[in-house]
């Protein structure tokens, strides 16, 4: 997928209202399974994940207030980041002073609709601009939430491409925000991306296309008894937006994921953040039960740009090269990932003579192939068991692809062997 | 106490003629007592302590050099700093150049009385200003020092706030130095106000007044067989000047009670020193066959300031509003020490829901309580046994009292249980 | 032996035409044999040694190119360096057309011959500068190489300083180059100085003259068995250049040879270098089957200098005071080698009483043996057992010699005892 089929992708299901629950988030995975096939899983509400427990399905038909003229002044119609999320029905006629407890705005940002949600609390509200409210008479206005909170469940869908072996590389994405287009339709059009991407891969990759909190928090309580398999993981989110690429790093902090980030960002300019338990998913991922090597992938993280939650996420926000530049990082994180082996030089006293297989230069003095050459002794130095090609990578400050390639080399000549385990 | 008071009682014990043993080491620590109660131990000349050997007692009546006039040129009862401590006693008539091997000056500093001891070379000698010296004709001087060095006893005193544990915490500040007043009243005036303040700690504290070396070798002999109380301890000294505070780490470098330091200080002007085994009575306390957890706080440092060790130690030289900072910043470790647990987290696969247990806003968005909010996350994803609250402050730049709030709430509603041991 | 003797040596040495093997590598053992007395080892060529299998010796004897008019525009009896080294004979009349492809310049330094080179891949060269080749003609030119490569034998010789231990410390140069100073005539005269000047002393020192790779692959073959008698070690070359001293860490890293050289360099201009898997011997003796503590220590290190591997690397390059000064770092770390002992504080509750052993000013406050009083202190608080003197060096930031000194007054006074093992 290019830039710009994954900005097609962001600007079509950009409009759905989706929420942790409900017909948006359904219809969001039935269009994710177009391009990559995906196993839908529905949770009953009641059902208890580990300290939570399902809650009642969300489902918004219409929602407004209108003025005592009877023009709508604030209109779901218009932008669903309209209602608070998880509002309660409402149907009432109120004056200004009594319905303000239930508008919010960003005054420091007065053109912008903020984005908002109570979840766990039942109550009803509206979102609207600083502008809109500020242009409103004392009313009285008729207000309309045309909502239904009701046993259903809470859906989520997983895409596998399996590999040669059954650990797992985990690529999670949250799918619950509403009209918001990098936080977070840029990172599942990524992850479609580079879904489609792998081939006969040597770790499974799991994709979790998953409401966030809850729908993390339900996947882990499903898949308790083998969530060992996760190998590798990122959340991955706000990936389309035009600031460097920040990869914060997972709980366990040297994680095998951790440093592949850590060297294919290391000579571009980018972020690494140590672990903290706010962001993404990864707080469910790397609780310190499951503990699991999963870090978080963004360029601009969480909180960082000013569109952030508001009306102005929207798909011009988001930028096709951005995406690319997303996917390219990840891709290379990948390979990292499918390469990065030990081997051990089966010939360690003394350095083996490469001229005469052939894997050297044989004139004294000549550099056209340094760092290939200089590539193959870095792995005979260090193939000793204890060091995998990252390892190397990182001591050598040569490329790892350059590292990979020379392994491949030496061990085409027999001069080391790859390890297991 | 308030700075004014300690203030107070820095020029009180000012004039006293303290040394290494003698009246005005009694005396001192009479006064100490009026503010909290000490028990007082007399270990007699002679007694083995450790390598060492409690020297004779040391008494001083009196001393001048009286010019052939009859006029007194240098005086003890204008400043007890002009006699050499440990002088012994001398009634002669000599001329300037006889005289003058006896006689210390600081060249650098014409204006000012050096601090000079030999306690343990039998000799005598007169300090004074190089101002008065050059002043000196050739003589003959009439020069006397009333004093006697005969068997008696070495004392200190130690005031102990019981607490539910009997690990200790050992506050040791040297009490040997005569008229000079950040070198170490100050620091006596600091720890009676901490003493003072305390109720009903976790810990034990104790506090040492010792003379410095001899006294805190002599305390170290006799408590040899329980030293390991300790836990947690500093010398006090320099308390009382101008300067920044300065946190020297015990022999061990990563004690809790150096990691407290570095955390309390982190925010503000201050200075952290590795061990050296040179400065106050952390050289005994942190030799290597006893190697206590006990660290030094200062302002400046000795041998810091042009002051040190000379007559413009004076009381004029301490400042009230130092003295509590120094305090309040002593307090602070306290505290830290005192709350500082390893929980465990009682919910650790995801996240527990906070906002069911009243411990979280319940509309998403709102960041009123946003260090609150966050103290409880990370309290809850490190509290996994390994983890002290000091550790999790270390990680998250938290302040520590946030956590141990985070903690407390967490604890009540059940989410986390403390560790022992 | 003073700079300008050594730099005699390197003039005396520079003429001779060495290789890998073959005469002018003996003629050089026996020059270097006259100061200081040689061990050597023929190896015969077919001789299989760890991967690599001993080559035909090369004699060359004579080697030009004439013109039509009978002059020599490239001759051997010029400089050695004008034929590339285990050149095969040839005796031709070719144009220059067909003789550019064994012809080597260096565009960039149009004035320098350059050194090259063909061990394992049998052909023949001439290397000369762009200057002369911009010169010449179409031709015809007679290509004449009078050389052989005949069954013979690879020489290496050794000298040996016997120590009270069977422990060893190497000193390895390469002595394959024929006309180049630097690199490594230089380092050849540092070595022998250094072995001229040691006596009686606590390691046995093995002084290794080899060709480069193929020599000291050979010598590790031949002493497979008890190259763990190796101690700590350093290739020695470039050690004449007016550039600052370049120490490369061993592949361990942290070996004791490695942190004595940062030791003894820190308070001088000089470079410290992680270790990498090329450069001088190096390569072999850190190999991952050996992985011996062996660095490496230069002036400007290979390929750092324009003058490298050309003509210009002759005997003017070379400077008496800077193989002097590479001479004496050397000793320095020989020094700290020798004195670096683990001892016990056998006094160690509470500081042992100095003055009383007359090791201390018997005054408070005189400084003037500063030093001496502080390297007292520091070992004794750190000789528990488990610090050696270049521990207490590199936590104290004292000189070792400073400490040494203390440690042996500290010895004399009965407060430590040297541990063994």
């Amino acid at each position: 997928m290019t830039g710009p089929e994954m900005h097609d992708l962001v600007r079509r299901l950009y409009p759905l209202c989706r929420s942790i629950t409900g017909p948006g988030l359904r219809r969001t995975l039935e269009i994710i399974g177009e391009s990559i096939p995906l196993e839908i899983t529905e949770v009953p509400t009641g059902t208890k994940v580990l300290d939570w427990t399902i809650p009642r399905e969300w489902t918004i038909r219409d929602a407004y207030i209108k003025d005592a003229t009877g023009a709508k002044v604030v209109d779901f119609q218009d932008s669903n980041l309209h209602v608070v999320g998880y509002s309660a029905p409402v149907e009432a006629t109120m004056s200004l002073g009594e319905l303000r407890g239930h508008l919010h705005t960003l005054p420091g940002q007065p053109d912008l609709v903020p984005y908002r949600t109570s979840y766990y609390a039942e109550t009803w509200g509206f979102c609207l601009s600083q502008r809109t409210l500020d242009g409103l008479v004392d009313g009285p206005y008729e207000v309309r939430i045309d909502s239904t909170l009701a046993d259903g469940h809470l859906t989520y869908g997983e895409h596998v491409v399996r590999g040669a072996s059954s650990q797992e590389v985990l690529i999670s994405c949250h799918v619950c925000h509403p009209s918001l287009a990098n936080d977070n339709l840029a990172g599942v059009a990524v992850a479609v991306a580079l879904a489609r991407r792998l081939t006969d891969p040597w770790y499974t990759y799991r994709f979790v296309f998953a409401p966030g909190t809850i729908g993390a928090i339900a996947w882990l309580a499903r898949n308790r008894a083998h969530v060992d398999r996760v190998a590798h993981g990122v959340t991955l989110a706000c990936a389309g937006d035009s600031g460097a690429i920040t990869y914060k790093r997972s709980r366990r902090g040297d994680a095998e994921v951790d440093r592949v980030f850590a060297h294919v960002l290391k000579d571009r300019p980018h972020t690494l953040l140590d672990f903290s338990p706010y962001g993404y998913d990864e707080r469910q991922y790397c609780s310190p039960g499951f503990n699991l090597a999963v870090g978080s992938l963004t360029r601009t993280p969480y909180g960082g740009y000013p569109e952030y939650h508001t009306s102005a996420d929207d798909p011009d926000f988001v930028r096709p090269e951005a995406m690319e530049d997303t996917l390219e990082t990840l891709w290379t994180a990948v390979r990292v990932l499918e390469a990065n082996r030990r081997y051990e030089n089966l010939s360690p006293y003394g350095e083996p003579q490469l001229g005469t297989r052939g894997l050297y230069g044989s004139l004294g003095g000549r550099s056209d192939t340094k760092q290939a050459q200089m590539a193959m002794l870095w792995v005979l130095s260090y193939s000793d068991g204890s060091h995998s090609l990252l390892d190397i990578a990182e001591r050598s400050n040569l490329p790892f692809h350059a590292l990979a390639e020379a392994a491949d080399a030496l061990r085409g000549a027999g001069l080391v062997k790859e390890l297991t385990g």
